[in-house]
């Protein structure tokens, strides 16, 4: 069983700025205890980031044929790319969405997500922790569709 | 480590309605599961299920210097309830939010949660799979917080 | 066959309130009478008031494989209960929505109805009427389903 | 008493099309029967159909003075004609709407009825049932007027 | 002159959340202070509170021959409860609104109340004083229709 | 302790209009009441009265270090005026807003206050009444932040 | 100068229904004194009335060549007819809109005109007073054009 | 009879502006023409402008007992002003709003009015022959209440 | 194979209105060389044009069992006709919808169309070239469906 | 005659996926159909994909003194993307907007296209054929401009 | 060239109010400089302060033929004041608005600025400095008009 | 001091386009004379140019740590981009956001901006002399925050 991780725009700069703040855990830390949990639950896990929409869109499709799931931090591009919820509908792999904060206690504009209506399922709010819950929710969701 | 799980209106009804649809397994079966769920995890889970949204406000309330964190699936009255809000608000407990279904997929008025706000997190999607996700992200929270 | 009225929030006022109004007629004067017409039609009517929320979806809930139809005026409820939409879709009974007064030439907030897109179909604005013309349309219903 | 039936835009398609779906019942078979029903009641019924939003006006103003009540399904016409509201306000004659679909269940714009506001009851959903019940509430309506 | 007093979801929990912050007075405390000080403008006053909607709705209807008028702080069903409304509009009692708080000046949902429509008048944002501004108000207010 | 009474815009028509309806009682009554009743109070009271947004602006910036706080009934400027609200804000003195009718059941444009957000509390519907509710309640506000 | 009068729905019920309400005027009695009026002025006019929306289509389209200025009263098509607006716009003879009532008095859905948009001039709620205005009026710009 | 002519900010501009554009007719012009006209229709008609709203609010106040009629073209306070929207509903006196421009062919916010509500009637977009036909329907429109 | 070509309201005056700016090409030209240019792809076009809903109405529905495909341009009534698109929803035959302008660059209400839910493609802003890619384009989509 | 062929994100997944769904003609395909039709109507015809904004609108302004016409299908870009809108205004070629499903009869978000308003005209619902129709509507453009 | 400033309401209390946050700099100061600065750059600036929208009006119809520029800060007006737009818009002197702080990250109804499509510029942002970029940009704007 | 000049979509385009219009002056010639300006005020400048959205994002996150400043001027992505608001948001270093037309005159959707919520300030409409007059500006507040 393969999974595509997916960290869009800005999520690069995790553990690299105000350590004191978000901690001193980089987006490479997490995606490394990451890969190793899931080699722990036995599946393999490939990561990706890019603040570059199109990059994203690209991903997403050469991942048909190769990726059993995918999941997905698209950062900014979450309220406003109809793109990525395209690419995401078209190779019509299971998804979840997650996101490090509570969306939903911030701006208005973040209240909406474009990638909701095409994933299956969503994990919000835990800090890092919420990739560690999806992982396992999207294994879950898998074994249930190859039953 | 205690924690308050409450499901709201119409959640009662799980695996004794069209089981060949949703499963055979019951609210019940699933409360039970995550119970022995928590004891493995070291944590102590109650459970409660009403329709009445005065009885969850009422529960909530009462979870005050009983329960170190709710986990909570309130049904419809996730899109309308100002109380439970407010509840939840006052007590300040940590909180997370879980629905089994992707609620960004269905109507219109089942997008927005009056509770989002004021929980700490979200597990939305992944069918029972939902509470035990939420069970864990929730000790990861409160064990953050203890440190 | 057997069918379920339910009648919501302050509808239990019917009669004794201003009589030179509404006439000296109680919700008693007018559930007996559509026991005896639903006598006389060769069905079986049971009768049920709540101004509580909860308790409505409870004996919703309740009248799966006990009820072939239901009749239903939630009063206020009408406008703002997810919860007693969702119940009624649950059980996927077929129900009537009935209101006395014609509601859309009415405040703005009460021409919309939560009920309407899960009940069958609507009789509004006969008075007392409207219930007896709703027995009449979801007996027709239901013998129409049992063809 | 004198009650004229008034079907708009479309519905003269009924029973000519899509027989194994809505029926091999025409437009002209149920006014038909709903002329024979109504001499039953004791009521003489005249019936119209009309695909012109003007032509529907001018039968509503030459129905003063001759009609005690007026039965209308303007069907699309229901949702954009300010012009058969004005009529139905300026005659003045009880009126009844009916659809003999859930309006409710369908699209978004079907949801508002300007025809509403000005006529004293709805009778919805219930199929070609939805006009014999329209007469008996009619004539309910017509009685109270009377006394 | 007897007066009612309703209090409800969340505001039982005044006095003893938070004391450094909301103070250490209790619900029961206000309540018992404004029992006295009616008793020296020679009115009567009784006290209830609820988390229950549907309660607060038969606590209203019972009000009626019983009650000369009513002060209602419905908290968070305020902003959703249509029943009470209705229940308010039906007793057809004098009734003054009251909040503790400035809602203008928080939450957008909060800045909407159903009640205003159907209450005399209101009292906002004077902490546990608008209870007592209300009782003078609605007195006066019950002077001016007894003459 | 000082306090200032603001009148705005029609309000000085008050009395001198249709008496059989708003009663005889002028603006210079109420003022001269209030007065009075401030000083049994043990307050001073000044008042002011202009259908001029500038001159109340005017007004309010020159309160600053002469009123210990500030009771206003902008009257039609309360829902337009954004300079009344930044003079205000500016002042930072403790402001009551006052309204003789019930606004809430009055015209939509009506329901919004643009003071409301900055006043500390707002005292509606009571009619004249509601001047000397507001000036109790001020007095209340001020000696608790004197503590 | 030859200028024709063009009324829309239901302005032909003037003057025969409700007399002691509208007065006995007709809208044959209007017309008949605009004509005599129009002479005094040195004009022509011709009246116009119908019930249906492609026949004033058709009427304002044959108006190119024959006549200087239009005065209409649409009614109820003032409100959502694009076609009237258009054959207006598309013949481009200078046209003054005339509503009878106060329309800005009445219902919101009232309150916009799609012809107001291309008419060059409106005059409202004099009466039937409007027309003889309008009339003047149009003289008077179809003489500034032809300086 | 006496009647009043109230022009709002920015019209006392007329004529003094783009003579080659606008005319070189002043506002003085246009009212000395108006008095004139006024006389020959056996009327006394004196006129004011100014650019402040409060003052406007005043002029309108005073004019209770002393004009019969008022004819307003408010300028660009039309759409903001609830104060002179506020005062001509305080005097009561039948009132033609008058506006030289077709408002409704311009910005958005220009066609909303919010004195079309209190005004008896509008004439809009003939020049300064807008105002001519106001004075002509004010006088046909307090004709007809002194009958 | 038959095709019926609908031009709805307005489009009578293409070619005999100024010509100098669209042409001198009068809908009937376009007509002819559609029905030639229909010849030589092997088809039969039949042309109709009305300014009244109804007729179009009536059109349609004759239709049914007469013509493989419809080509329309509604006109006005693009913007504003619910039951020019039932009648289409009803009569079941593959129709293109036709602007010879870009509607999209025009008024803002002139961006929605209530026909193009139920018609199977759109060809817009070619001027009369419009025509003839709609007809093709529909034969296209009638040899697809013949396979 | 030069042409430029752009298609935006998530086109070059044509033909390669569900076959048996859209066909097995891939991006290339319908390309190399389209460079052929154009060489019989003597025009050349150039080809470009990207998933990526930056990169089209980069083509589009490149495309300046280059092209004479545009033919673009953005896909997911269309409905969120101002660069791309205003690149091609910039350029100021003649643009034909493609959609090869009908985007109308999908999400509410689709129905609005940025592009609309700056391209000459659309083909919308012709599967591949929409090109087609697309090419000779351009090519008819540009014979109208040369002229 | 000769250029004027005109500061709104509530800009006098500028430097008197919390000078230990806003600076201890008086609207007064702020002037003075930029007098001074004006001279440096040949051209002579006047000053203008009013908390009253009418007499900013006058200043704004009064600046015509004398000041070349003009500057803005309109304070609250500025989100509100159709009348100061119309004066700017009649004069057609070429204005720049400014704002000390950011609007932009306030409260919603300070986003929308009535001014700004009437003013050629804006400066927003830079504290006291705004008024001395705007003055250079004026000058700027000035200069390429004069060439 | 070091600032960094970005500029978005389709602004390279700037004076090889329309030089009669636009002036001849290229972005490369603006660019020229600004870092020259920027010796004079002793900083070092850097302008960077780009019409694809993840390139800017990458571009502000690498200016941490680099430079003292941004100005940007983000094209069309000013309306769309929440990526570039997150990144500048994330670096936190001190913007101005510039634009050389007057946005607020344009087209609805360009009256929004996502980057003023998170620049510290706007310099708008001066066409290039914008640029010189935002650095003006940076240099200002960058001096004030190193106090």
């Amino acid at each position: 069983m393969k999974i595509l991780l997916i960290n869009g725009a800005n999520l690069n700069m995790l553990g690299t700025r105000e350590p004191e703040k978000y901690g001193s855990r980089t987006l490479q830390n997490i995606e490394n205890d990451l890969v190793e949990y899931g080699k722990t639950l036995g599946i393999e896990l490939d990561t990706y980031q890019s603040n570059h929409e199109g990059e994203i869109v690209d991903k997403i499709q050469n991942a048909r044929g190769v990726y059993d799931g995918i999941i997905i931090n698209a950062g900014g591009y979450t309220h406003t790319s109809v793109v990525i919820r395209d690419a995401l509908a078209a190779v019509n792999i299971p998804t979840v969405e997650v996101h490090m904060t509570n969306i939903h206690a911030r701006e208005e504009f973040r209240h909406t997500s474009l990638i909701s209506g095409v994933s299956a399922a969503q994990v919000v709010g835990f800090g890092e922790k919420s990739y560690f819950l999806a992982l396992e929710g999207l294994i879950s969701i898998l074994n249930q569709q190859s039953l």
